[in-house]
């Protein structure tokens, strides 16, 4: 049932803000500001981008949901596969569009995931990874120019897919953070110029490889280079064909295979590779960060390892980025799912005879409203880091090689290393409170959760350990203190993220003066909170790390030291004010219609305040907080915003959940049909009325109790 | 590799303290208290006992672990059923031995769960579920008594098994904890002295029923009973067949399936079941709570319907100490693959050429050594809290209607209602970070972390979801303080855990003065903070309860309003200082020698100290703490015992583990020799090397990009 609509696009919207799932039309939010908000955040362009995926997979049988179907996993590969192929098909983004309107990409990888986490990491890999890869490492300045040295011609860069279906392997069996551990060589052999690829052993394995399972054909090989004579020369990418295109069977010296099923995404076929003594030719080298001649002399624009070490990764941070796009879409599915599921769901009530929504209760609220906030607040930071992204990819490639472009580098790294474990770490917790407060039915394999807790589980570890990837993002905030300590530098970054410190001596004066929970329902409070919780942190994890130091802690041990209780909440509260200060600037848009600004200015200040009370300990101990007060107006504040929302909590999930079709949830859908579609979902399950197979193990072989106790 | 034993039975001990996964011998600790503690934590004649269940296992091939297997839901169901089985034909525990020594009760289902989760859940669900509730229902005092009104012969609990299997059929599709709300009714037809059973529509299904999806029988059915010309008389429990023993197809009259698919526990076959009218002789009324005369007149030995309703659900609390049981059986295996892995695991290190074991980090130690801690302290506690309900069963058997008797149960009710949640939780909360904590390969699904998240999911929901379990023990000690303003009564209770409150005005006067790090390393500390804690919380509670109700508040809303700032924590807190408590008396006993309990201890201390932590804000907010060094020393002592812990912590796993086979994590066995056995696993998977079937789909059948756009 289309919502009623004013003053919008109404072509839009007939799927989009679908039916509201509370039962009954008193209970239901006004639709206006509904369309406003549709419309602030997803611009109309993406939307209808969007609309048109998923209508596409819809009409497609090759995309039609199977209920009840127990997959193997080799059948889930097949289906995983021929599904992203088909994706390539459709050609929902050409280069020039998504260079047009780069916010599509995320809105592509969010269609795509939203349907099935694995299409979604399937196609990312192939299309994206290694895209990126390659480019980067090569350091020419059009996308897929590099790859012409090794294979003859590519018209486009999409062309390459499924002729050749390439993965990028770098991490082993027994490392992979640590990948200036990286065992695999490359032996430049001048007498027939080639490199020769070699595993020492199996602990050097590539391991873990995305896509190289089952279909990869060639790899880019991360591999120690060597040339005669002379050290080795760190960590290079190498183009090495793994499988015959052909056959898919393997090359000579290579052993490529399956890691087996993972704890989720099962439709991606991860894989190992060791290679013995695999001759590459000497173009095969990806030559940004270094070249060898033909004689076997090694150049490089780099001065020093580290330095070439560091630009070989640096381009990786894209993957962080992307990560956020892809930890959030799982957690609207899972809000999606939770709160309609809530607001049907009646348990209990004020008699015996009248039950309630179990959304109506403060506990139920508390579960999962701040989620929903947190939805929108990391998704809005999550585009606008993209677009950060992006303008530093296009000072890349047009070769700007200024500070600001360094420093705009250096911000969105420590940005994007503390993002992604916030985000995944959010959507982690929040689909597992999503589940439990769907009880049994929440336990049910049909209503997705499970699958969602499984699939963005990883976005916890890839791409770097989220409590390690903390650590980047502190030593940032301490880099630029030791900077200003030393130098008396200022305080400045491209994103102005960190510009706020400039002024922490008077910061840390600061005190929380609120002492009504009116006064606190605004995300202003919050923001004032995390910009003296940002200085104390970084005071005192500096003055750690210095004593630390003094009392003849090495760097490594000091760093170590610090990192848990100093460190990682440091980075933590860093990245959320950044996130809660986008969003709260987002929010206070002149552009932003007054009904759509008080809804979104409840879900900023929900975000806000939520997030900071898990902090209160340290507001205490520095100071910021004194009394009893504090510390309740805090929670009393959490507790009000969760009751002003509820009754528009439907609305807003109906604005970020994808159809029916996509969600795939029966206790999720739209119509709020909860026991209907749960049932008739029930019903659809293969067998399920059937006795089993093996039902004669029941009736007729009875067993005889103790019959085998003499045998213990 | 056995270890060295002082004045132990080495008998016992071939298998279980296993060789060390540390890989050199400097790093190990010392093998004397090992021993001690093994004997300390595990009686020998339960060790013995788990011993027997362990090899008894492993010899047979029914058991045999199947590496790379991709089971299908109906095989693991049959197999799990064929497991099952086999249990009862070993007879590891007759109702004899059962009685005689009652800790082999857990030790049994903790076998069996180390084993497979959904093994124990089969058998736990047939064997006790079953028996307690038509136990408690019927209110005879021998155990199966009750089940002859309605079967004519048997001859031991035992021989019931696979020649009936019954279920014990509660929640519907529409409600579950609000279980007053049941829908399913029993008409008594006084012509033919029958009950007649009826679902009036399918929301009213009986759903979730363990076993019910295609092996159950007979099913205990929870329905309103109602007589002619009267009101009904809220539910009754009735003996209803549902299949055909000999056929296993259903009753006329009854429709019955499986729910499908769950996120795990997949070898266990939760079904649904409606009935049309289906009649029972009047004799299927399991009659403790109330009978009907072959002409239709009520009777009860209780007055009121709530006290009936009471009586009648107040047996499944021992369904919430079995699943405290089952949820640290997952943590212990989590905890032991996790560390393991981490002792082994090398990465980065002081130096560029030195790799240490990311157990030397004090990052990994903080994330994994608290849940070790943790497993010891909620394992003893989940032992004695299971020996206090073998006592109150026991007054219950003997027919004991004494006050005490019926304040031991109420103890026991709040003790059980905050503990389940307590170790689910914590187990939940520890297996993904034992995931976490293992990168990647954690996120096999070979090395079991996913199984056990999806396994032991479910205990954060069944027998009463987590938060509205929390409720129960907050209004047990609310009840408490009322009793004592209102009529001056003693805070006094069986197991005295309560005790303490009697002294609550001047606990409320005291403050944390323990102003260094060592002076905090002893659960002492933690316990004074946790008394005063509980106070704090009870009369904040109490006062705000009162509060709401005189604004106006019903005492529905009142409590609603409460419970997530105040009845919550409260609950937990309390039950938190209870496992405390009793893990510091453990550890303090005279008899545990010297040696033992300073790791002991540090154990304690630990626990306490980690769990304390989290409520450091309300420490705070209610001036049990003030300035800064109070967090500091809090902080810094958690990690101080990290780090005094970590060279132990193998040794103390070794110590909880269970052998390899059982355990079924390459990455968490016993010697240590972690990528050989991952690598030895993955090698094993089926088709690890071959191509997938689908191969051409790759290789032929290349699409063309774009070539389906026209259709968008």
């Amino acid at each position: 049932m289309a919502s009623t609509v004013e003053g919008a696009d109404t072509a839009l919207l007939p799927e989009f803000p679908r039916g509201p799932s509370m039962p009954t039309e008193q209970e239901r939010p006004s639709g206006t500001w509904r369309v406003h908000l549709l419309l602030q955040i997803s611009l109309p362009h993406l939307l209808r981008f969007q609309k048109t995926i998923f209508s596409a997979l819809e009409k497609d049988p090759l995309f039609a949901r199977s209920p009840g179907a127990d997959l193997s996993l080799e059948k889930y590969r097949e289906l995983n596969f021929l599904r992203c192929k088909r994706i390539f098909e459709y050609d929902f983004l050409s280069v020039e569009d998504m260079f047009k309107s780069p916010l599509k990409v995320p809105a592509l990888i969010q269609c795509l995931g939203m349907y099935d986490s694995s299409l979604a990491a399937k196609y990312l890999l192939h299309s994206l990874v290694f895209g990126s890869a390659v480019y980067s490492s090569d350091g020419s300045e059009v996308l897929l120019e590099c790859a012409q040295r090794t294979f003859s011609c590519f018209p486009s860069f999409c062309a390459l897919t499924f002729r050749f279906l390439d993965v990028f392997a770098l991490t082993e069996l027994s490392h992979a953070v640590n990948t200036k551990a990286i065992r695999t060589t490359a032996h430049y052999d001048p007498a027939t110029e080639e490199f020769i690829i070699h595993s020492p052993d199996f602990e050097a394995a590539k391991f873990w490889v995305g896509n190289m399972g089952k279909t990869a054909t060639h790899a880019v090989v991360f591999a120690k280079l060597c040339v005669p004579g002379d050290q080795c020369h760190g960590l290079h990418p190498f183009i090495v064909q793994i499988r015959d295109p052909k056959t898919l069977l393997p090359m000579p010296g290579v052993m490529v295979g399956d890691i087996g099923k993972k704890l989720g995404q099962n439709g991606l076929d991860n894989g190992f590779a060791m290679f013995h003594k695999v001759r590459v030719p000497r173009q095969s080298l990806l030559n940004r960060m270094g070249d060898v001649t033909p004689e076997g002399t090694y150049v490089s624009p780099f001065k020093d390892v580290r330095q070439r070490f560091g630009v070989s990764l640096g381009s990786l941070s894209s993957g962080r980025v992307s990560i956020v796009s892809l930890a959030i879409l799982n957690l609207k599915l899972a809000v999606a799912i939770a709160l309609r599921f809530s607001a049907t769901r009646r348990q209990f009530g004020p008699t015996e005879e009248e039950e309630i929504p179990v959304l109506e209760y403060p506990m139920q609220q508390w579960r999962l409203l701040p989620y929903l906030a947190a939805v929108y607040a990391l998704d809005h930071f999550s585009k606008s880091l993209f677009l950060d992204l992006v303008e530093l990819q296009r000072g890349l490639a047009s070769g700007d090689r200024s500070a600001r472009q360094a420093e705009l580098g250096r911000e969105i790294h420590a940005l994007a290393s503390a993002s992604k474990p916030l985000a995944s770490w959010t959507t982690q917790q929040g689909i597992q409170e999503c589940r439990e407060a769907c009880g049994g039915h929440g336990y049910l394999a049909m209503n997705r959760l499970g699958v969602l807790r499984d699939d963005n589980d990883p976005n916890c570890t890839y791409e770097g350990d989220n409590n390690i990837l903390l650590q980047q993002t502190s030593n940032y905030l301490l880099g630029l203190l030791a900077h200003q300590v030393q130098d008396g530098a200022c305080f400045r970054s491209p994103l102005k993220s960190v510009d706020f410190l400039d002024a922490y001596p008077g910061i840390l004066d600061q005190k929380f003066e609120v002492s009504s929970v009116a006064d606190c329902l605004d995300s202003a409070v919050a923001l004032a909170a995390y910009k003296w919780l940002v200085c104390y942190l970084l005071r005192e994890t500096y003055q750690k790390l210095n004593q630390e130091k003094r009392s003849g802690s090495s760097d490594f041990e000091a760093r170590n030291n610090c990192q848990v209780s100093h460190g990682r909440p440091l980075a933590l509260a860093f990245v959320e004010l950044t996130v809660v200060q986008r969003f709260h600037e987002h929010v206070h848009q002149p552009c932003v219609p007054p009904s759509l600004r008080a809804v979104l200015g409840r879900l900023s200040a929900l975000y806000a305040l939520w997030s900071l009370s898990r902090h209160t300990a340290l507001l205490y101990r520095g100071g910021y907080f004194s009394g009893e007060q504090a510390g309740e107006v805090l929670e009393s504040a959490v507790l009000a915003l969760c009751s002003q929302l509820k009754d528009d909590a439907v609305a807003l999930v109906d604005v970020i959940a994808p159809p029916d079709f996509v969600l795939d949830s029966p206790i999720g859908r739209a119509d709020g049909e909860l026991y209907k579609n749960l049932w008739g979902a029930v019903l659809q399950e293969s067998k399920v009325l059937e006795r089993a197979s093996w039902w004669p193990e029941f009736s007729v072989n009875k067993p005889v109790i103790g019959s085998l106790k003499s045998k213990l």
